[in-house]
């Protein structure tokens, strides 16, 4: 099994909040890191709800600059200050989101209680954004009517998996289990050992990609390639393929052709149009190019 | 009966909203008129869980610059654009608030397709803020950490009630019919005919006070005095004098005194404290000194 990531859809609704659906947001959670990937009006609540690890985050990525994307920043880092968080957070987002967070700050007359650290996303390609011993995370262009980023979370390559019966036969130094685990052939007395023979391949390393909010756009596809995991926006049905067009949104049919050219394994689609109250005729419509399509609502929980 | 109000209780928590409590905000409806009172997140979804007439609100009114009751502004008011809203809307708050609902509409990048006008709070005193052939509304100050105004609803004196059988053998003109409406005595044939021998008092009129966030704070009591019904924060039971007092809230017992020194008919309390999981030990606290208070829930609905 390799299943790292845990992700909770907070919101899976377009701008227009429905009784069922909330605006965009998502807890990533790797490990002991929570991120939360955009932060539409209502995701503390959201949170709350789902009973997530509320003090825990420590990342907040912001894709672009439209509302329900980002209005319950103000409301969510307000009750972190008042739940006392002391340890320090990074919002990551356009730069303009510097001046909404300082502006937020000063109309409300309230200091938060703990560093807040701004990194704004810059232009051009895939960018490495954050890293850790496990994980890196991108960013990367979307096509919206705004500047808008996509992320990308990537496992790091895991070491080859020791084949313990035979090499325990030969009582390696710790240099030379490393040298295997790192995929070198050893020498020990003359003799070549080759490493496939003392080593399985590594796990498979997984992935998970978030691409909200984007019109149609293929050139995203090297971004995306092969991830375990894509979350990719559907507002509409294909056959509104032109309203979507005009409003730099995604049909069905899309983020399918998208997930099948960057062969990923599973497609989350979410941000749905709020015409929509039953989501099934988008969730099929995927499935007729990409089978491994779901389509996710308010509370749901994956693992990849 | 004389129930005009229509109050429906949007958010009765303070500033930690909980699964049961959103921060504050109210959605009276007097006649056509739909005035919302605070504005927290979460307010919009609040509306259309308890179907409320979203695009009807053509006033809203922010009692003080704390996100817990206005952060819910910026994703209303983008709403409202995107259901096409046409006809105006007044937002009356602090000075402060023009700059913020001007940073929101800058920094998210869409005009609001409507017209907004915006009427800042004014310091000291009773001031009359919105008036129409039937109602007044008031604002008047409160005493916070910052500058906090609190709201008074009031219908207008209504006219003397005309004693129809008495009325009807005299065969009057309009305009002597005006003036027994209006408390004057009339004249036929040198005969004086007395205006409580033709009239019956006029229905009393209906009034409600919005009183959130204060601290106990008793020269309120004259802009609030006899009205029918008082909402009046509530953060602390009784034994958390002190730190309401360092908080610049009010305790159950103090908010129960106001209503009694103003002569108020009933007395709504909200704005508990997150540590309130049940609220009938602040309601029972009151009632000790005031009989006829009732503690709000989110969903709530008052006529009077």
């Amino acid at each position: 099994m390799n299943e790292r990531f845990n992700l909770h859809i907070l919101g899976s609704g377009s701008a227009l909040p429905t009784n069922r659906r909330n605006p965009s947001a998502q807890l990533l959670r790797y490990e002991r890191e929570c991120f939360l990937i955009d932060c539409a009006e209502g995701t503390q609540l959201q949170l709350r709800k789902g009973k997530l690890p509320f003090n825990r985050i420590r990342n907040i990525l912001i894709s672009h600059m439209h509302g329900d994307h980002m209005y319950g920043l103000p409301g969510l880092l307000f009750s972190l200050h008042l739940l006392g968080k002391k340890d320090g957070l990074s919002v990551f987002g356009p730069p303009e989101l510097k001046n909404f967070l300082d502006f937020i700050q000063a109309s409300s007359k309230s200091e938060f209680g703990f560093p807040l650290e701004f990194h704004p996303l810059v232009l051009g390609g895939k960018n490495l954004i954050w890293e850790s011993k496990l994980l890196r995370v991108y960013s990367f262009p979307l096509d919206h009517s705004i500047e808008t980023w996509g992320f990308l979370f990537e496992e790091k390559e895991k070491n080859r998996k020791l084949k313990k019966k035979q090499v325990l036969k030969l009582n390696l130094a710790p240099i030379q289990l490393y040298e295997l685990k790192h995929g070198k052939d050893i020498e020990i007395e003359g003799i070549i050992y080759k490493n496939e023979d003392l080593t399985n391949e590594p796990e498979r390393i997984s992935s998970f990609a978030y691409c909200s909010d984007t019109v149609f756009c293929p050139s995203i596809v090297p971004y995306i390639e092969n991830v375990k995991c894509l979350y990719h926006e559907v507002t509409f049905e294909h056959a509104f393929a032109q309203v979507a067009q005009e409003k730099k949104h995604t049909t069905t049919k899309e983020a399918a052709t998208i997930a099948q050219m960057a062969n990923v394994e599973r497609l989350l689609i979410g941000h749905f149009s709020a015409r929509y109250d039953d989501v099934s005729i988008l969730e099929n419509e995927c499935r007729e190019i990409f089978p491994e399509t779901y389509a996710v609502n308010d509370g749901d929980f994956y693992q990849f």
